[in-house]
C-alpha cells in the first residue's frame, strides 16, 4: 500500500520522479498481478446512461459495470469505505463497499488505491440520502460487489490529485496526458473534432467540394516564412515542409477539380512569439471558374456559421450601421455575404488596424482639417475618444501610458477632468509645436468634431497618409481601451424579430464578424533603393480589375482582390483571387517583385495555368485559433493535443533530440562546428 | 492565333517545350485581353442538369451559361462550326456556332481555340439530329450565341490531346495536372474523399469516436524503418517524421480519451520498391477499456463494410466453410467479427502466406506423413494442384518456372500429361534423393491425398516447421496460380436469400476479407549469436493471456494480440491489444528485445502507462491501398494527388532539390563532402 500522508509539495519545471519498479524490466510480472488488467466483465452503462435511465434500473435492481478512473483517494468512514469514480465523459459518482456487499479484501484493495488508478466496479444503484436542504434533488451512488483495478497510477499522479481539478496549466507540461483529463481539454479537443466534421459536412454536403490530400514532402521556395527542411538520401537534395498547400492546391484548379479542400497541416519555422506553433491546421479551400470573389466568401461564412450554431451553439453576429448588431440568418442566395466588406483604408482610418475588433463601437475622428501635424512623415492628426471613462473617479488606466504595450509610437493620452482641459487641451501641444492649427480652423470646429467633456479620456496620435503601420499608435490604444474596459462602449443587439435592442449580456459570448477587403496588392520596398515590391499577401493574388491600369503606372496604389475574414478582432482567415493568366504571374514576379529565379521556384506553377487553368478564388481559415474562439480561450496550445514550447519542443517525448553522425550521414549532411565567438 | 498544323510529335520522357510568351513577363499584358478572362456571365447549369431538365429547358428556349475546357479542336464543316465542350464532371457536349446565332469575330474566336482552353458558352439547347440507327436516342447540342476563352491552352496540351482520352499514364508525369483531368484519375480521387467522409461518419456517428491531431514534427525513434529526420535551429537537435501516430495515440489513452481516430500523414524513407510511398495515409484508431480485441474489430468491419457499400457500391465477401461465400450482413451485435479469423499457422499451411487470396479455394496439401524432406532446415513436404489446368492443350505457364517471379526459394512444378506421371511423378525425386518416403508410407495413401489426374499440375516444395519464410515458395507458386488463372478454383457464391450457389460473373468486382490472428510475437534474432528478438509488428503488442508464461520459458513460442485484415490477399490494415501495464511493457523492451536505451526512447510512453492508464487496443487501415483497391487499380498511385516517383522525387515541381549553405547554416549543419570511392 502507498501512503497517502505525505505533505503535498509544490510543483517544479523539472521531471517528477516516478514510481520506481522492483524489477525495472528484468523480471515478467506475475500472470497473477496481470491477469485481472486485461480480463475484467464487459461494460453495462457509464455514468451518464445510469443517471438517464434510474428509476428502471432502480426497479430492476439489475448490476451495473462501469470503468473509470479514481478521482480522490477512497476513504474509510466507520462502517463503509467510499471512493469516487470518475468516467471516460468527466462524470464523477460515488462508488460505496460495505461489508454486506463485498468481501473484505476487495474492500482493503479499494482502500489501497490511489487517484487516477484506472478501474471496473460492478455493482447495484441506489438513491443517495440527500443533504440537508438538497432533498430536492435526487442523486444516486453504487455499491459496489466487484471491484478489480485495471491498471494502477502512481505517487505522482496521486499528488497531482488537486491541482488536475483546477486548472490544467497548473500541472507540469510533460505530464501533458494528465492535462487532458481535465474536463477544461478534454472539452476543448472534442469541440475542435466536432468542428472539423461540421466544416467537412458542410463543404461536402452544402457545396459538392472534394477532399484532397496534397504532399507535405514539398519543394524549398524560400520566398516566404523560414520553412523546415528535411534531408534526403540523395546528397545535397533537401525537401521542405509546406507553410501552405497554396501551390498545389491552385494546381488543382487546373486538374480539372472545381471545389477542392483540406483540413491541412502546415509549417513554418519561425520564431515563437506569443501563440504561435511550428506546425499548424489550416482549412484551406479552392474552387474555380470563379467570376465574383463572394462566392468564395458565401461559402466560407457558411462554414463559419455551421461551426458556430452546432459547436459553440451561440449566434455569430453581423454590426449593421453604425453600433448595432443583428443576428445573421442564413440565406438562399449563397453568392451574397451577409458579413458587412469594410476596407482596409476604412479599417486602418477608423479603428487604426486591419482586424478591427467590432464588438467595441470606439472609432477614430480625423482632425487633419483643424490641425497639421510637425513631422511630414505622419502627417494625418487623428483621436480617439473614450467617453465617461472617469466618470467614477477613476484615474487613466496604467496600460495606456506603458512603452511596452505599444509595439511602436504611442499616442498622447489626456484624461480630461476639468473644464479648462475641456476646451484648452491641445494648448501645450501648439505651444511645443506638436500640432499647428490648420489656416481657418478654429477651436468652435473642433469642439463640434470632438464633442470632448469632462470625464472623457482622449487620445490623439499622427499617422502616415496611406498606413502601412499596423496597428498604428492609436489602433493599439484602441486595443488596450477594449481590454481596460470590457463593459463600455459595446455595440447593442438589435433583435432581428421585432427590432428591440438590448444589452450584450455576457461579453465572452459575444462574436463579431466582418470582411476585410482592398488590401494594397504591394508593400513599399523592405530597403532603401531597392526597387523589388513585397506582396502584401503572396504573390498570386489578383488586382482589382479597376486597379489593373495601375500595376504598370503606380503599383504601390494598386488594390489586391484580397479578403480577409476577421471576427473579434481577431483574423481568422484570409483568401484571394488568384492570378490565372501566366503571362500576368510572370509580370507580377519578375517585373514588379523582381524574383530573379522565379522560373525555378515557380516554373511548374506557371505551367499549370498555361494549360488552360480555369479562373479560381480560395481562402484559408486558421483551424487552431478558431477553435480556441470557440472554446474561449485565448491560446492555441488548448486545442492542440500535444503542443510545442516557446523553444519549439514537446517536453513530453522530449523532442528535438541529437542524432547519431551516422544517421545523419546517410543523409549525407553533418553537423556544423560550433562557431567560435 | 496559334497554328495547330505542325504533325503530332512523339511524346519523351523529358519537359515539354511550353509556349514561349512574346514579353516573358517584362511587360504588363493588355487590359483587353485580361478582362474577358476575369468577367464572364455566372454559369446557369452543367451538362448533366441541362440533360436531367431537357425539355423544359426546350420549352423555355432560355439561355444556359456553362463553363469548361475545349475538348478537341473546333472545326468549321461547310457553313457551322463545331466545338466539344467538357464540362466539370467529365461530361461532353456538341457546341454549334452558326452565322445566325452569333457573330464572325466569335467564330473566329472558337476556330482558333485549341483543346484543353478554358471557355465560357452562352446559348440555346436544342436536340440533335440523331444518327441513322439512334432515332431512339434523344441527346443535344447547344447552339452558341456568346462565347469567351477564360484562359488559352497552349500547343503542348493540345498534342496531349489524343493521349488524354486514354490512359493517363501515358501522359508524362511533370504534367500530371493533365494526367489528372482525366476520367480515371478524377474518379479516383473523388472516390477517394468519398471514402474518408464515410470512414469518419461511420467512426463518429456510429462509434462515437473522437478525432485528433497529432504532432508531424516528432521524436527520432531508430528502432523500425528508416525515418525522415527534420533539421532545427538548434544546434544538433532535429526531430522526426512519425512513421505512425502510434506512441501519440496511446498517450492519448493515458489522457481520458476512450475512442480516437485520425486519418493521419505518415512517412517512411524507406527504399521505394514497387507500390510505396515516401508519405502515405493511415485511417488509425485506438480505443480504451477495452476487455476483447474484437470490440476493435467490429468497428473495423463496420468502417470497411460501409465504404464497400456507399463508395464501391459493391458487396463484400467473406469465406464459409470452404469454398462458398455469403454476402456480409451487418449484425446489431457490434462486438462479435462477421469476416472469420484464420491463424497465421492456417494461413501458412494452408496458403503458404500470412496474407492469403480467399477468392481462391487453391489451398496445399501436407506431404509429411509419406514423405520425408532431405534438407532438416526445410522437413516439410507440401504440394499444391492445378486441376484441369492443362485441360485445353496449355503448357505450364512461363511465370511458375520463372526464378525472378520468386523472391527466394521455388518450388518444383509438374504438369501431369501422362498417366505415367500422373502415378510416378515422385520417383525422379526420389532418386535424386530430394524426397524419401516416410516409413510404411505407401503411393496408395499418396494417391488419396493428392488425387492427382491427367490435366492436372503439381507443385512440390519443403518448408520450415513453423514458417518465418513469408510467402513460402509455394505460398508464391499459389500467387502466380491466381493471376495465371483468373477464372479458374474461385470460390462461388451462396446466396444468403435462398441458399443457392451460383457462379461469379466478373472476378473484378469480388472482394473476399478475413481477419488473420495469432500471429508469432516476435522473430528470432536477425544475426547469428544475438539474442535480440525482434517485434514481429511492433514492441507494444501485448502477449495472448493464454501464452503469456512463454514470454519467460519460450517467448519463440508465444503468439501476440495482433490481427490484420486481409482483401483480396492484400493486407489493408492490422492492430493488437496492448501493453498498457508499465512493468510488463519495460520486461518486453529490456529484456526481450534487449533494447539498451529503452528509457531514452520510450521512457515517456512508460510513464504514461504508469499513470493508471486504462487497458487499449487499437489498429490501422492503410487507406491508400484501400483506395486503389475500391477503384480497381494496382497502384496507390492512382489515388494520391501528387505521387513521388520512385526515385522519390515529384517530377512536377521537381522536387527534392538544392539548399544554399546558407540556408543550412541557420541549420547549424552542412553537406558532407563527397566520399572518395
Amino acid at each position: 500500500m502507498i501512503s497517502n500522508h505525505r505533505p503535498q509539495r509544490p510543483m517544479r519545471s523539472g521531471r517528477l520522479f516516478f514510481r520506481t519498479y522492483s524489477s525495472r524490466g528484468t523480471r515478467l510480472p506475475s500472470l497473477g498481478t496481470t491477469l485481472p488488467k486485461f480480463s475484467f466483465p464487459e461494460s453495462t452503462a457509464d455514468i451518464k446512461s445510469i443517471t438517464s435511465s434510474l428509476d428502471s434500473l432502480l426497479n430492476s435492481s439489475k448490476d451495473v459495470t462501469i470503468y473509470g478512473h479514481l478521482n480522490r483517494k477512497p476513504r474509510k468512514m466507520s462502517v463503509n469505505t467510499f471512493g469516487e469514480l470518475r468516467d471516460h465523459n468527466g462524470d464523477l459518482t460515488q462508488i460505496i463497499m460495505t461489508p454486506q456487499s463485498t468481501s473484505s479484501e476487495l474492500i482493503e484493495e479499494l482502500r489501497s488505491g490511489i487517484p487516477e488508478d484506472s478501474i471496473c466496479v460492478t455493482g447495484k444503484v441506489q438513491l443517495k440520502v440527500p443533504k440537508a436542504g438538497e432533498e430536492h434533488l435526487r442523486s444516486w451512488e453504487l455499491i459496489v460487489e466487484k471491484f478489480q483495478v485495471l491498471n494502477k497510477s502512481n505517487e505522482a499522479a496521486s499528488q497531482l490529485d488537486k491541482l488536475k481539478h483546477s486548472n490544467p496549466e497548473s500541472l507540469p507540461p510533460h505530464l501533458r496526458y494528465l492535462q487532458l483529463r481535465t474536463p477544461k481539454l478534454q472539452d476543448a479537443l472534442r469541440k475542435r473534432s466536432q468542428a472539423a466534421n461540421v466544416a467537412r459536412q458542410t463543404l461536402i454536403e452544402n457545396h459538392n467540394f472534394v477532399e484532397i490530400e496534397t504532399p507535405l514532402l514539398f519543394k524549398s521556395t524560400p520566398e516566404g516564412a523560414r520553412e523546415f527542411l528535411v534531408p534526403t538520401r540523395t546528397p545535397s537534395k533537401f525537401y521542405a515542409l509546406p507553410q501552405s498547400p497554396q501551390q498545389y492546391k491552385q494546381i488543382l484548379m487546373s486538374s480539372g477539380f472545381t471545389r477542392y479542400f483540406q483540413i491541412a497541416k502546415c509549417f513554418r519555422d519561425e520564431d515563437l512569439r506569443a501563440d504561435r506553433q511550428p506546425e499548424f491546421t489550416q482549412i484551406d479551400l479552392e474552387m474555380s471558374f470563379i467570376s465574383d470573389s463572394d462566392q468564395v466568401g458565401a461559402v466560407v461564412e457558411d462554414v463559419v456559421k455551421s461551426i458556430w450554431e452546432k459547436v459553440a451553439v451561440k449566434p455569430i453576429y453581423r454590426p449593421l450601421g453604425d453600433d448595432l448588431l443583428e443576428e445573421v440568418k442564413k440565406t438562399d442566395n449563397t453568392n451574397s455575404l451577409s458579413f458587412p466588406k469594410i476596407s482596409y483604408i476604412d479599417a486602418m482610418t477608423k479603428y487604426g488596424i486591419d482586424k478591427p475588433d467590432l464588438r467595441s463601437t470606439l472609432k477614430f475622428v480625423e482632425l487633419s482639417k483643424i490641425f497639421k501635424s510637425s513631422n511630414s512623415r505622419f502627417p494625418i492628426v487623428e483621436a480617439c475618444v473614450l467617453k465617461n471613462a472617469l466618470s467614477n473617479g477613476t484615474k487613466i488606466p496604467h496600460s495606456f501610458k506603458d512603452n511596452s504595450k505599444y509595439p511602436g509610437r504611442k499616442p498622447i493620452v489626456i484624461g480630461i477632468s476639468t473644464e479648462e482641459l475641456k476646451t484648452g487641451w491641445f494648448e501645450k501641444f501648439i505651444e511645443k509645436g506638436v500640432l499647428q492649427f490648420q489656416e481657418g480652423a478654429s477651436q468652435g470646429q473642433l469642439a463640434e468634431v470632438l464633442n470632448v467633456e469632462v470625464g472623457d479620456i482622449l487620445a490623439f496620435s499622427t499617422r502616415e497618409e496611406l498606413p502601412y503601420e499596423n496597428p498604428t499608435s492609436l489602433g493599439r490604444f484602441r486595443q488596450l481601451a477594449i481590454e481596460e474596459y470590457p463593459n463600455h462602449w459595446r455595440r447593442k443587439i438589435k433583435e432581428s424579430s421585432d427590432g428591440t435592442i438590448r444589452e450584450v449580456q455576457d461579453p465572452s459570448t459575444l462574436f463579431v464578424a466582418s470582411w476585410v477587403v482592398d488590401f494594397p496588392l504591394f508593400n513599399p520596398p523592405e530597403e532603401e533603393g531597392s526597387e523589388r515590391l513585397q506582396s502584401t499577401h503572396h504573390p498570386f493574388t489578383m488586382v482589382k480589375l479597376e486597379d489593373y491600369k495601375l500595376l504598370e503606372s503606380d503599383p504601390l496604389k494598386a488594390r489586391g482582390e484580397h479578403y480577409d475574414l476577421v471576427i473579434n478582432g481577431v483574423e481568422v482567415g484570409g483568401g484571394s483571387r488568384r492570378v490565372h493568366d501566366p503571362e500576368l504571374q510572370m509580370f507580377i514576379l519578375k517585373s514588379l517583385l523582381k524574383i530573379e529565379n522565379h522560373e525555378e521556384l515557380f516554373g511548374h506553377l506557371i505551367q499549370a495555368l498555361s494549360m488552360g487553368c480555369p479562373p479560381h478564388a480560395g481562402l484559408a481559415l486558421g483551424f487552431d485559433r478558431l477553435c480556441s474562439m470557440l472554446i474561449g480561450s485565448n491560446s492555441i496550445r488548448d486545442v492542440i493535443a500535444f503542443p510545442k514550447n516557446q523553444a519549439g519542443a514537446d517536453p513530453m517525448v522530449e523532442s528535438p533530440t541529437s542524432v547519431p553522425a551516422d544517421v545523419l550521414g546517410n543523409y549525407h549532411i553533418k553537423l556544423e562546428e560550433s562557431k567560435q565567438s
